[in-house]
């Protein structure tokens, strides 16, 4: 299969990226990521599902909030909207295939401009979903998820399904239903709602009990149209706790689990999560995967970072191998991901112009979680990491502490079992030593 | 009723603090809190309810991570523990009826101190139970809520509940059971819940979700137990992010709604609220308090503030007005607190050594409140506030938005209505109108 | 004088702001700044000094990194460069003096669009300049302060001042000579810099102490052209820690007057101050207010706000009354600004997208800034907050004291003095006592 | 030499800790550390010169603001002040050496508990200090430095060097030169003063001016006896932005320099720089440590490391390769620590109680170190890390850059410059490319 010959060429000085080693001197090899390497049973790439984001890697374009562009792509010159949707889709698939990227993402508007017209957009979204097809036939790379933008167009300033205005919902429910319906076309393995406006600006003029209301009817009516129509893949919701809004309602973990409880949603929704999302609401990123992989839901991950010093959202691409080791010991250990995998949620550093420098945030990106699931691999298998952390706890694997767990006793009975035995002895957590078995194998 | 003649005096220079009005030159006097002024059909004390806090105000000495105790207490003398809990409780309710605080609210060993052993522990509680039936009567002031603490003795380093040695979750729970007897003997309003420790210092070493399990079934175990004897009121959970712990369960409001709805306590917990708590976990107070009030267990709420520019717990005393302005609106349009007060968890700084700064302290935080509390009626029954808000959301009310609230319109319904109904008119969210109505009210 | 009469307005829903008292049921109305009524000696307009801000409310577009623009401005549908900026500039002193604002100020590209020509940029900037030097004698409005963006265009992507290329060095100066010259030609009474960019994405290929000596030429450099030109005003640096750097070289007053003292700029410069940007350097805004006064820099403001739960530069309008007190205190203690006054470096919400939102806006800053300036004024000539801060100090002024404040005393004096009068008093710092007295003159 | 043999043993469990190399399965094994083993030309030791802090070692007792001691020390045991401290110093000697630390740092309190009357104290000090001076001729190990404890004592609630009463500020004179007498005593290499709350608890009740120069005058005065008495080592001054304050002085090295630069003390004062302050002031710690470099006085680091999501002085043990590997970069090519060296400020956790846990700490930290070493050696001396970062700011070597940088060019100069060679180049600043690279070697 060759799909980035000939003149459609806008990487040229790159070819396929190879593993070489953790010794190699080329900047442009993987030193860690072998996609065939069997780690705890199965290959690298089964474990880690690495997917490029299109809308960071072919879409974004440098602006931030004090300044003008700074990424000018050579897939941007044609006038025709699909003409132009199919050269960024040409330098999509050859990024995406030199990269040895297995997986990619996209919003219904990165692959095709949007206009105000539902029909015309719905038809483009499909012609271009026609070329994608080709292109995942050609090349083999296959579709994570897909997902529609409910907040870049002025009308979803107040929110999509949370806007106070109802024929905004509509909108957004129209978009929603051609992105299910792309989805499905391109044989998506996931459909993600994050849902980066909904929630609030001021709490001053928001109803948020009915806000909420209204997004989980709409993610319902959405779930029920996607089955109906043979959808048999995951939903995921990405929490965020806040940026744009002042507060959003999908805001971490808790929150988002919280809520597909209450209003029945759990069984058909999972959890997307990034690490910079982690971040900004006070948690760390393990802390975020634990969560959701305790409730059973840890469907898939935006790998990125944030900056530790400020509270933005700076997806900047992941390079701490300890914070990496820490998030792979979770994954590791709930089997991995439920559907999906690890999307690269990511943008160089809007002065990182030279197209290279695409090339070496993925390097850096892949080989960092490649490591740490090596890394985790052994902490898991080779170290008494996870013995220790079991004997903690074997006080209730048997006598009252097993048939406290079963609720068969009183607060009477636990005040007379502490009466009748005395003041506890205090047990070292041993912090200190379970950090050393992590950088142990680092 | 005169409960603070005679030489047990400890605040000797000061009298009853009376109302005096915004005009007054009194420092040692209410400029807003006016306990029996009517506001939206309730006397001032009937909304508030105010409570004053053992520890703080009693039993913190002022010492800090990096410095000893400054604030050195005249009821601390006696050598004998039950003399020197009964003048601690002499002081407590001299100043509580100074202040004319209606309620006031403790842990277990904040009233005594405790021993390493439970039967004596029982009985101290119990005789300074006794002595605290005769105050109340006397002076009047009530229980809001009583509790245990779970956090101080070094037994309670890994959790309580949550601890992984089954032998301190019973010591825990003899501790809970001796609270709630208290509690019912003082005929105490709530019985509140703070996890302080009930959380991870590392998730490495910790199994979560078999912790929170501990947790869940320890609260059935003791809700059970109260209500077997005779324990009529609320049961509050109170959320914090973190600190002392680096993850805390209860971590805000929706993380312990999630959590009581998952394991069937909502039926009799409800939360109470702390500003501060807020704060560290990146919310802002009136947000945690609408979220409560939403899932109809707004139940209480611990009274102070953190610091802005630092993460820490800082308790001070409340002093911003726009904040508790935002704040008593929630609460009004909630309709008050279910069963719970505005209990005040703050202390005077650490420098701040004179027995006047502890009622300075009070002063201006019940002013504050007070003050909040006729701005918030204004806001409410004489601005257009409510009025606006409610207007936004009005597509909702009828036709085709009230057939999507009842869950009658699919995907398909909404994507053609949109497309029948063309784009939608951009509509301003008025923030800034929103923010000058409370600013002319304070 | 008639500024905004005709077919020229682009605000015809609003005539001119009035101030009608805090009773007022006039959303359109003051309600506490009352320009020529006498405060502490001197107008409250010589107090305040308002300043509109260009770029906020004439050129910003409601845009934000996750969605398009919002505010579709009138004055922005020419083609014809010159004739857009004048239509702009017709809207902004037709809003500027129906507001009563004394004062504007502007970056260069605010005004009129910039292209890659230098020559060409001059040639645009002096056509607008002199159709401002029209407006402000038609008006009476005055330029408080220029300033050039050296921060949005690609270019600058790296830096301006402190770009690791020295052309773009140049092409900054280019822009701040010409800056420098409109400032001179309007009588602007200072001219600032922002170094949005001056600092680092990254400290790895970062040369630091190159880079800030670089800034410090440069200042030099400008400041003696500008002097040669005639140039009498204060020069303002405007501290930020971060954003869209990682780390910006003005970080905090601290940083900005140590800077500024290492390279001897402390005659010619001053510090322009923003309530945000203190937010986002871990400061209080009265803190960073007082550290200028302290050094005899406190030049000018930029009023605003940001948001307490995240980090970002959101420039809100101020709207606490607590906070904005305690900051004129520093500002009335001071004696005033030197040179500048209280820029509106505000922006309405993205979602605030009615003409109606930017006065409301301006009302409510404006607003806040009158009472706190009228609170202020109490407690510092009714209240005993001078005396109470003073008399806390007053071991110094005289005796030992004194000797010591004089370097009389040696270290071996100091340990004697110790010895001889033993153990101190604990003396209470009272800062709830001074609390109250800010919320008493409320 | 054998300095803990016999009956004196307080952690007879473990015998010396040797490197065993990273392939060790032995947990009590440097597998990084090798103390003679060179890096670029010199030994490990002398470029990490390790530091065991007595505080937290061998004091700090495991209590929070929220429970009691959990670190039940057996050298606690004696009555006698005296007896007490030398056990305690024994422990100290036989973990040091066990450990293989070269150095040790302690405040006067740490050595010998102090009582509130000054003779009484310095002559237990100089009884501690005979003792410690035969405790480092036995085992080799040197003082680091030594410093007074300003902060503890409840007389220094308000400030010390800063206190509003001049009799603090005698007596805190009274211990820094019984300190001072001590450190010279030891030849100690350095001494330090960190100014715990040297600072405001409020702004409000603070004359910020008159403490800072009560600071500095004390300073000048401090280090005037110091040399009159023969010090010749360096004075560090330890820069943290808060608590227990609400701002403390020595905000940060950028704050802390521009006042060593006013007050005419950056001859004889430098920086100790702690990871975990810098954290808290919201900058990187490599930040923190180029800033001190750029400008001459990188004196010393406490090592330790805080918690990315709350903002308390945790003071962890370290443990990120990457963070530790790019604070050794800055370290290293400022040509390491001028006169100072590496403290482990930094205590296990409340709930690591085991005499173990104390061990792996140590080493965990020591290791993380060594090995950030050896990385930024073979980083600094093999990879392109710095020619790529000398190369971005070429332009100044030579030609007008150059002219520029010697201050021979005027504005208009540059202007001309710019208009003559046209638009720059946008350049990348290849980020990703130099973060790869300290993966690379990590």
């Amino acid at each position: 299969m060759n799909i980035v010959t000939g003149n459609k060429q806008f990487f040229k000085e790159v070819s396929a990226i190879k593993y070489e080693g953790p010794e190699t001197d080329n900047p442009l090899a993987f030193r860690w990521y072998n996609a065939e390497q069997v780690v705890a049973g199965k290959p690298m790439k089964d474990w880690l599902r690495f997917a490029c984001a299109y809308w960071h890697s072919f879409v974004g374009n440098g602006a931030d909030p004090f300044g003008e562009p700074t990424h000018l792509y050579a897939w941007n010159t044609h006038t025709d909207p699909i003409a132009r949707a199919k050269e960024k889709m040409d330098a999509a698939f050859e990024f995406i295939t030199k990269m040895n990227i297995p997986f990619y993402c996209f919003h219904d508007v990165d692959v095709v401009d949007f206009t105000n017209d539902i029909a015309e957009n719905e038809k483009r979204l499909f012609t271009i979903v026609e070329y994608a097809q080709q292109k995942q036939k050609d090349s083999g790379v296959k579709l994570l998820w897909g997902t529609a933008n409910l907040f870049s167009h002025r009308k979803f300033m107040n929110g999509a399904a949370t806007n106070p205005d109802f024929l905004v919902l509509t909108h957004a429910a129209a978009q929603v239903k051609a992105a299910i319906d792309a989805t499905i076309a391109l044989n998506g393995a996931n459909y993600v709602f994050w849902g980066g406006r909904e929630g609030y600006m001021s709490l001053l003029n928001t109803n948020m009990k009915r806000e909420k209301e209204h997004l989980a009817r709409f993610l319902h009516t959405a779930k029920d149209y996607a089955r109906r129509n043979g959808f048999k893949g995951n939903f995921f919701v990405e929490p965020k706790p806040c940026e744009p809004t002042k507060h959003q309602y999908d805001y971490d973990s808790e929150t988002v689990i919280g809520f597909l409880r209450q209003y029945d949603l759990l069984n058909d929704f999972k959890l997307n999560i990034e690490v910079n999302h982690a971040t900004l609401a006070g948690h760390t990123f393990q802390h975020e995967l634990q969560v959701a992989a305790d409730a059973g839901v840890l469907g898939s991950m935006d790998a990125n970072r944030g900056d530790y010093q400020n509270g933005w959202d700076t997806d900047q691409f992941p390079n701490n191998i300890n914070e990496i080791t820490e998030a792979m010991l979770v994954i590791m250990e709930a089997g991995g991901f439920q559907g999906g995998g690890i999307n690269f949620d990511a943008k160089r550093r809007r002065n990182s112009t030279d197209n290279l420098d695409l090339f070496y945030a993925h390097i850096g990106g892949m080989d960092t979680f490649a490591r740490a699931l090596v890394v985790a691999d052994k902490i898991l298998n080779q170290s008494e990491y996870k013995k220790l952390r079991t004997q903690r706890y074997s006080s209730y694997d048997s006598g009252e502490g097993k048939l406290f767990e079963e609720g068969k006793l009183t607060l009477e009975d636990l005040r007379n079992y502490a009466a009748n035995h005395g003041e506890p002895n205090v047990v070292s957590g041993k912090q200190e030593y379970f950090e050393n078995i992590i950088n142990r194998y680092i």
